[in-house]
């Protein structure tokens, strides 16, 4: 964080974020509902493969963000900030490929 | 499918895996409280590898089920069912390892 | 393996699977060369996801033979053999997965 | 890229890189000998599963060079550069996170 507060990138889509997170909860549900009516399991694989995608994408377009300012600003404000920046950037690259 | 039928395999664990959905409904919950208070990208996507490795395991979960008892119920009972079966779950496995 | 030694599925495709695994050689020493010649970053990742695609649909199309004839043979046969078959075939799925 | 402009990130572990993929060659070819030899389907599957991993491992190894000499030096020069370079970043992360 840099001079009196920079907000984190994804501020500025902080209401498509909510709104893709609020549609992750409703798949939950969903699954929960076939679970409960006890529906055909590949269907419901189905289901998650959909919903890991959608998690994917939503991680994908806050890390994205997050490279395009936080990072960014960090390495022009140079010193070991940047460093810590891009080595918690790239831990975070290295769970999101291995999940 | 019903009573009288052959159950799908994750009846027998029906509260187990509803309890898991439940929990990620509220991962999905608390990811959005995350983003109205503006949290760290960095901690978000924390939270999104661990919400996507209890999708997968859930999945892998459910698939295990679907072998132990569909698949091998139609493989048993031999004929075109089998291969339908079987070929069901190959693409449900395909869609989970590319997802 | 069972009566008279019944051959693993994938040996009916032998030639298609070392074909598509001498490719995975090739792309692994025209990786060398890109970093001999020391070729864009970018350009050897894009080559890198290339290589495990290849190498996922190989995995994918091995366990699919798998499921056809092992573990529906082991089905068939029934006993503690088919639930072996399917635990280890279940592992290997989770592997891939994860991996 | 040339020796006097500034080279890439993984120039400095040039044979360390050149290393893993002569490793992963060898795993090809391994896999080559499973397949001619008609190994178990599954030993082959756990082969495939490191190989994939190693592929993994050295793709995240290559971008952290790439986002930590590449990428910061462009932030720190500025200008469409940085963003550039951010762009092509991103869709590899992508491309990774999705094989």
């Amino acid at each position: 964080m840099s001079e009196t507060a920079a907000p984190h990138g994804y501020i500025h889509n902080k209401d498509d974020y909510l709104r893709r997170l609020r549609r992750l909860e409703g798949q939950a549900r969903g699954l929960q509902r076939m679970v409960e009516e006890e529906k055909y399991c590949i269907d419901i694989l189905t289901q998650v493969s959909a919903m890991t995608k959608a998690l994917q994408s939503f991680a994908l377009g806050l890390l994205d963000e997050h490279l395009d300012h936080c990072v960014l600003d960090a390495a022009k404000a140079g010193g070991s900030e940047a460093e810590i920046k891009l080595k918690e950037a790239s831990d975070a690259i290295a769970r999101l490929v291995k999940s």
